[in-house]
Parts: C-alpha cells; sequence; structure tokens
C-alpha cells in the first residue's frame, strides 16, 4: 500500500486535561541578542532573572571544560557524586536528598506527588509564580492567603488550612518581594501545621544573608517539611539547572518515584560539586550583593522611590507608576527589569556597581520623563 | 518564643498520591568507578544504555567549553538558537516544535498534557519502559497489546483501541528489541486511529538506519501524530539531555503550557545546535554501528546463539539462559550488558571493535562456563 490515499479526517482533535486547558501557553522573551537587534540598541543590561551578577565561580567552568569527554555517556541518574557533596556539606544522608532540574522541577515533583484534583494547595500572595501554574496545571484547588506588607501571613497561612489541603509553598525570603520571616514565626507556624500536609519551604535565596536562621536542623522534628535550594541564584548556575530538595526519607523515596531518572544533567551534577565546594565565590558573592543593594538604596530613596526591604538579590521598588509602561521605558534605556504583577512595583535584580549605576540613571530618565 | 518545646507528632505523614503509592522507587546504579573498586578489575566496558562509542562530535565539545562563560545566566526558555536549528533541518516552524530534557521528559509532558486517571493509554509489550512508567504514575488504564516476534503488533495495537483511550506510544525502531515497522504499516495503523487519540512515534535510534521511512511528511497529515527525537543516541548527548517533538500547533501550544519554561539548560542547547549541524559525525556513527552489528552477528552465530534482528544501535541476544545471571557472570568479566524484562535475553549495546571483542569473548566464557 502506498500513502497516497485521501485523509477523511476531522480537524478537531484530542483536548488536554482540565488543569492544562486554562493554562496560558509560556511566552518566550527574545533573546538579547535579538531585542539589541530590534531596539537599536548596545550592551542591554539584564536585572530581571536575579542572576548572580559574578556569574560563576572559575573552579566550576575548569570543572565543566574537565568534563567535556563524558558527553556522550549518560548522567549517573543516582546523583551520586552530588549527594555525597550535599552530605558532606548539610549532613544529610543520600535518602534525604532529591536532585532537581532546578528546583523548579522539585516543586514540580512536589506538588505531582501529593496533590490531586480533589485537593487544595496554599500559597501567599506575591509569591513565586510558579506555585500557582503547578497548582492549575494539577487542577487542585488554589488557596492564596494575601500578603501582610508584601510578605508572608504565616498566622493566616496555617488558618487557611483546610480538610483537603495537602501543600504549602512558603519561601524565605520570598521572590518577588525579598521579604523574610524569622525562626519563632516558622516554628509557631509548623506546629499548628497538622502532620499529613507537606510544607515546602522554597530557600532559593537563603545564601545571600546569614542572617536568615538555620532551617535544616527541622528537618528531623518535622517529617513533612521539606526544604528546597537552588544553585542558580548565589551559586551562579542558572545556565544549568540543579536544585536539591532535603526531607525525610519517607518523602524523598516519593519524590523520586516520579522523578525522571536523569533530570540532572552530567556537566550541570559536576559544576554544582565545584560550586558548593566553592564557598570562597559564595563569600564574594554575599559582598557584592550587599554593597549592590546599598548603591540601589540609596539611589532610590535620592528619586524620591521607596523599595521594599528585602534580604535576596534583587529590590521591589515602588516606582508609583505602571509597571509594564516603566518597564518599555527602561527597555528603550538599555536596562532589563521585571514587572512581576504588583501594582506600581518593579523587581530590579542586584548588578555590579556599573549595571546598578545605569539602572539608576535610566530610572531617573524614566522617572523624570513621566512628570 | 524558642524552639525549645517539645513535639507531639504523628509519625504517620501524608500519603502519596494513588498512582505513585504503587510505583517502586528509582534504584540508582552504581558509579563504573564505585564497581570497579567493588570488583577490583579495571577497564569495564559499558554496553548497556545504547550510548553512542564514538562519544560525541568535537564541534560539540568546543561549542560547550566556549559557552562556559555564560553559566551564570538563565537558559533562553523559549530555545529560540535550538528551534531555529530544527527548523532549517527539518523545515518545521517554531510553533510545532517542543524541546525536552531528553525525549523521556517529552514523553512525561505528553502524558500529562493528555491523559487522566480514567483514561487508558495504549503500548506494546517489549517497549520501553518509561511507557508503563508514565501510565502508572498517572494512575490511569494500561493497555500492553503482546508484540509479534518481539515486536509491535500495529493491527493488534489498533483493535485494542477504547473509548477511553487518549494515547498510544509506538517506537521505530523499538527499544530493546530493535525490531521496526514499515511505512505502510505504519499508514494503516494511522488510519485506524480516531483524531482524539493522540499517538506517540517514539523515533529515539532513527538516525542509525537511513532505511527507516521518513514519518515527518505525516505530520501535516495527522493533527494526532507527535513524532520525538533525542540526541542522547546517535548524536551523543546522552550526558546532555535534550530531544525534541514534532507536532501540529495545537498540541504543541498545549504540551507548551506544562513544559518547565528551562528545561533544556543552556550548555545542552549549544551542544545540540552543534551536534545537529554536524551530519558527517553522524555519517560517521553509522559505519561504526554497521560494522560493529555484523561484528557482534558473526560472533554470536559462532557461538551457537541468536538474535533479533535490529535497526537500532544494539541487539537484543538469546542465550538461552537467566538474565539476571548472565548479567552478572558478564560484570565479572568487565562487561556491563542490560537484562530488559524479556525471559533468556540480554540486550547489547554495539560499542567500538575493541568493546564488541571484548564482549564476545566474556560473552563465551560466561555461556561455555554454563555447560
Amino acid at each position: 500500500m502506498t500513502s497516497t490515499f485521501t485523509p477523511t479526517r476531522s480537524e478537531t482533535i484530542t483536548v488536554a486535561n482540565q488543569g492544562i486547558e486554562r493554562l496560558k501557553p509560556y511566552q518566550p522573551g527574545k533573546p538579547i541578542s535579538e531585542l539589541e537587534r530590534e531596539l537599536g540598541i548596545h550592551d542591554i543590561v539584564k536585572l530581571a532573572s536575579n542572576e548572580n551578577p559574578l556569574g560563576c565561580s572559575d573552579k566550576v567552568k575548569q570543572a565543566v571544560i574537565d568534563q567535556v569527554a563524558e558527553i556522550g555517556r549518560y548522567p549517573d541518574g543516582g546523583g551520586f557524586i552530588l549527594k555525597d557533596q550535599i552530605h558532606k556539606q548539610f549532613g544529610f544522608e543520600h535518602d534525604q536528598i532529591t536532585l532537581g532540574n532546578g528546583s523548579n522541577d522539585l516543586l514540580e515533583i512536589i506538588a505531582r506527588t501529593f496533590v490531586s484534583e480533589q485537593d487544595s494547595v496554599i500559597y501567599s500572595q506575591h509569591a513565586f509564580a510558579v506555585y500557582a501554574l503547578l497548582t492549575q496545571a494539577i487542577h487542585a484547588q488554589a488557596i492564596e492567603v494575601p500578603a501582610k506588607d508584601f510578605a508572608h501571613d504565616l498566622e493566616a497561612m496555617a488558618a487557611a488550612i483546610q480538610d483537603n489541603t495537602k501543600l504549602i509553598f512558603i519561601a524565605n525570603p520570598n521572590n518577588p518581594t525579598g521579604t523574610w520571616f524569622e525562626e519563632a514565626e516558622f516554628v509557631q507556624f509548623m506546629q499548628r501545621v497538622p502532620a499529613h500536609v507537606v510544607v515546602v519551604l522554597d530557600e532559593a535565596y537563603v545564601e545571600y544573608f546569614p542572617e536568615n536562621f538555620n532551617s535544616l536542623k527541622f528537618l528531623a522534628q518535622y517529617p513533612n517539611l521539606i526544604v528546597s535550594r537552588t544553585l542558580s541564584k548565589c551559586y551562579g548556575l542558572a545556565a544549568l539547572r540543579v536544585g536539591f530538595a532535603l526531607a525525610s526519607v519517607q518523602i524523598t523515596n516519593y519524590l523520586n518515584r516520579i522523578r525522571q531518572p536523569f533530570n540532572v544533567n552530567h556537566l550541570a551534577m559536576v559544576a554544582a560539586v565545584a560550586a558548593l565546594q566553592d564557598q570562597d565565590f559564595i563569600e564574594k558573592s554575599r559582598q557584592v550583593n550587599k554593597a549592590g543593594m546599598a548603591q540601589l538604596q540609596q539611589g532610590i530613596e535620592q528619586l524620591g522611590s521607596s523599595y521594599v526591604p528585602s534580604r535576596a538579590n534583587f529590590l521591589l521598588i515602588n516606582i508609583d507608576a505602571d509597571p509594564a509602561q516603566t518597564f518599555n521605558a527602561l527597555l528603550k534605556q538599555g536596562v532589563i527589569v521585571r514587572p512581576v504583577g504588583i501594582d506600581k512595583h518593579i523587581r530590579v535584580s542586584i548588578g555590579t556597581e556599573a549595571e546598578n549605576a545605569k539602572f539608576l540613571t535610566a530610572l531617573a530618565t524614566v522617572l523624570g520623563d513621566k512628570e
């Protein structure tokens, strides 16, 4: 038989699962090179994704270069070398560690493991957009608890727990606000959460401020607690997608049942080991961030604007103007920031001294033009 | 308040979703270096994962090295450069391409997009293990259709379609058997599949044999068809996890709603572009595979054993012995192969001439010892 038949087919094909029908497809941003061509400008400064302005450690680059001969081989699906490094550094055993293709992957694995359509998920207003998207994809009930001064209201979040609640996302510090909570508030919250409700403590930005309390000591106490970390931020591995979750053996066992066996690739794994070992780079990153934050805070105040106090590597700025318009105006000045769905606010990542200065000049121009 | 309270907590915590409770957690294999230490042997040959024995193209290695300065930046979530290369090479537009963290990621995205608990999924006996695992994780009904001479029985698979069937996985060539089907059989099959049922044609190994029919021309005709490809096999990027799916705009739009925005990492993306561009490497890989297959077939016949004819880079060998015992015996001889759940058979990847020779010697020893 040949393929010369005449197809008589309906154009209506299968529909997607319920939660997915209503999801918006991801709109990819244009690469910077494309934007530069379109706008006819050069040297665009990107302060939109909370990346480390120092890039990554030179030791990471060397570790990657040293392993290019291994590209033809599958990664170690068990992640032995990376789990070993995490064990040495944080003291947890391999069976309490779940590796993720960035912490986004971990958050998704966790939601898919514990939440189904009839369940509810709690998260805060002004939190990481992925919490809401994951909940919607599963077609579960979303309980968004109003923020208090841009921060998590942990008391209200505990009070929001329903019989069908299976998962609560909290972040410390929180993205996109930079707000944080203290150990005592966290403990009070955890004591109110029933043992059958899983709490994800998302610590993507925790390395920037040593003042943040040590959450890891609570893992022994709360078998329903998961702490997620990423190497995309302070460790500077955003391009490579590595995160890890620490939790009880029981939870870790569940998560690894649906984790894709090779979710973290080999170069990412060797890079992560090198990154974790280079704590001098982390210390330097903290210093650059501290200086940059002071520079930005001072500059913003001089412009008569205000910001939300932050323990992360970004600031949420009250521009008293439309975020989308301000975003576009700043783009024309050669600076990419992020409107984050909060009225009159934009989020700007802390860059190098020169990047911060360029942003402040651009912001002055844009806010000046407005008046 | 301090953290000195006495916890009075139940040890029984949340249970996972239904499909996940019954899934077996992934058992990570030991890294080769560990195995060598344990067994006290050196130079273990790994013919277990159908990797390209040539590794990857030198142009790929250089492309990765050239990009290590970008490790601190997020990947382009839209995958512009890679989609552009796929467009140039295969003629599809960006909105018909979905990128995956290996094709495993794509298969998972597809299953999660179209299948829910009340639906059924069809796949063949002796097919890629991931089809069954994904179905189980969703807690959907699995319809496994008996194979015919180790190959897909496409007629029986079409006949197995139920009212609740949403997805059918077929593979050409098939892993772990190496079997294939011809264009006419495929067309007959597609004509019998209702338009609301999605068909995934998994072509992970398609590059090895130019004799394989061109499935891509059928995408215009069948809006319910998805063709998935990987760069882990012939292209030699197993470590980096890159796959892509080609489908209608409608299906592609759905898939990208739940695709993690940065599922393919930046170094993987630049490596994939370089790999697709180096077709000389693909040609060389085909030649090495052809020679290696002839070498293995001849050697197996000389041992009085038989194999399933294959159009991939591996052979399913009838060893007339217990697969697990044979696996262990071969391991002690320094060769890792794969028992694939088929009685009396093992799967061996085609390696370099030296690796194939070492395997044949080891197999002769092991089968000789048995008698």
